[in-house]
């Protein structure tokens, strides 16, 4: 029953917050009239109440309301009683570490099995992974666990960049990075670019946006899979 | 009694491994037979045998034996009798998981601070700051602690880079990283470009290297060190 979309990023180069996702967020998001918005991933470090209001500006537009999770009394019962949820993105060590100290998780993976609609950005989309051991967020704090919300059977390399050519940085890249990660652990990785996203209908996930995305298994070559595939491992 | 040497990176572009540091190590290490090495970082996932390996080739120029801490039957003896130590670069997760599942972190500290000649690079310079929160490196291991040695009053970025003029990408840059950091922490960060290192003798840290470093402190403007001054809070 999962009803999901898990995206690369909240906007692309040169358009408004959420701006390309609207007319799918529409379709995906039909008859809801409040969702419920999880800010603790805080971009930049602003505030709960300045990220809620980016994102009701944004829905507004598709005549959704919007209440951030910190405005409820109770989080899980928030999550709980949710028509729809999105988590923002931002660092993705502070939103995991929110999910566990504010004690989340496990009601908002129960949920999302049940079909609560959901949207994930970014840190919002690497929750949705079996861990978080595939962000490219810095390590700002020490959440109590790397362990997400596994609601796909993969982790999420959000913001997924190739290779720079003719680059003379020394730093690892991307792909070097999860190859590494491949070493450690036998979780497969989709490198999702910015502008795609899945959507994840019970257990068909789909690829969707206008770019190839890049799957990493373990001992095995990255796959650049085509929009509009179904994604299986 | 400290003598450091924290390097950016271990190498720079179109040059091979440690070879723009080998004149500065020939002095540095003035003296020393033998180096031990700590492989723990294993960049690309390769073996501590493959990577000592590769530090022993570079050594053998400025004729110093290297052998790795892994070819000690007791790690802490093996830092605790060292001549001198090098970190050398990798994945600062699985170096700091490493150091503590062999419980030589506070023997290292200890040595250090009492004057054993330490090089690092990259992931080894990093856990030379109060903690690993500003590493670039993916979490591909869950560490016990973000906490490191603490042998400098601040933390390291390592492989620094400027943001990216004209840039499309919507992840964040290194300095945005930074200040989230700044959100939730008090430590000072110094942004140290590739081919720039510290030499910290005793309490006197100084820039070295062609390029100037990039302090960033909680509710100040960035600063930009030259090349040669004494870094100071």
């Amino acid at each position: 029953m999962k009803k999901m979309i898990i995206a690369s990023t909240s906007t692309v180069f040169g358009s408004g917050y959420l701006d390309y996702l609207l007319p799918t967020l529409e379709l995906h998001f039909k008859g809801v009239k409040t969702l419920t918005f999880i800010p603790y991933a805080r971009p930049g470090g602003i505030s709960y109440d300045e990220y809620t209001s980016i994102v009701k500006k944004a829905f507004s537009i598709i005549n959704i309301d919007v209440k951030g999770i910190h405005e409820f009394k109770n989080s899980k019962e928030a999550v709980l009683n949710a028509e729809a949820i999105f988590t923002g993105g931002g660092n993705t060590f502070e939103l995991v570490n929110q999910l566990y100290k504010n004690d989340v998780l496990a009601i908002l993976k129960q949920v999302l099995e049940k079909g609560t609609p959901y949207l994930g950005t970014s840190a919002g989309s690497n929750i949705c992974g079996v861990d978080m051991k595939n962000t490219n967020d810095m390590p700002i704090v020490y959440p109590p666990s790397f362990i997400t919300l596994g609601c796909i059977p993969f982790n999420i390399n959000a913001h997924y960049l190739d290779p720079v050519a003719g680059s003379t940085h020394m730093g690892e890249t991307r792909e070097t990075r999860i190859k590494e990660f491949h070493v450690f652990n036998e979780t497969a990785v989709l490198g999702l670019r910015e502008g795609s996203w899945l959507s994840v209908e019970n257990e068909k996930i789909t690829l969707q946006g206008k770019h190839t995305a890049r799957l990493f298994q373990q001992n095995k070559k990255p796959l650049e899979l085509e929009s509009g595939v179904v994604v299986t491992l």
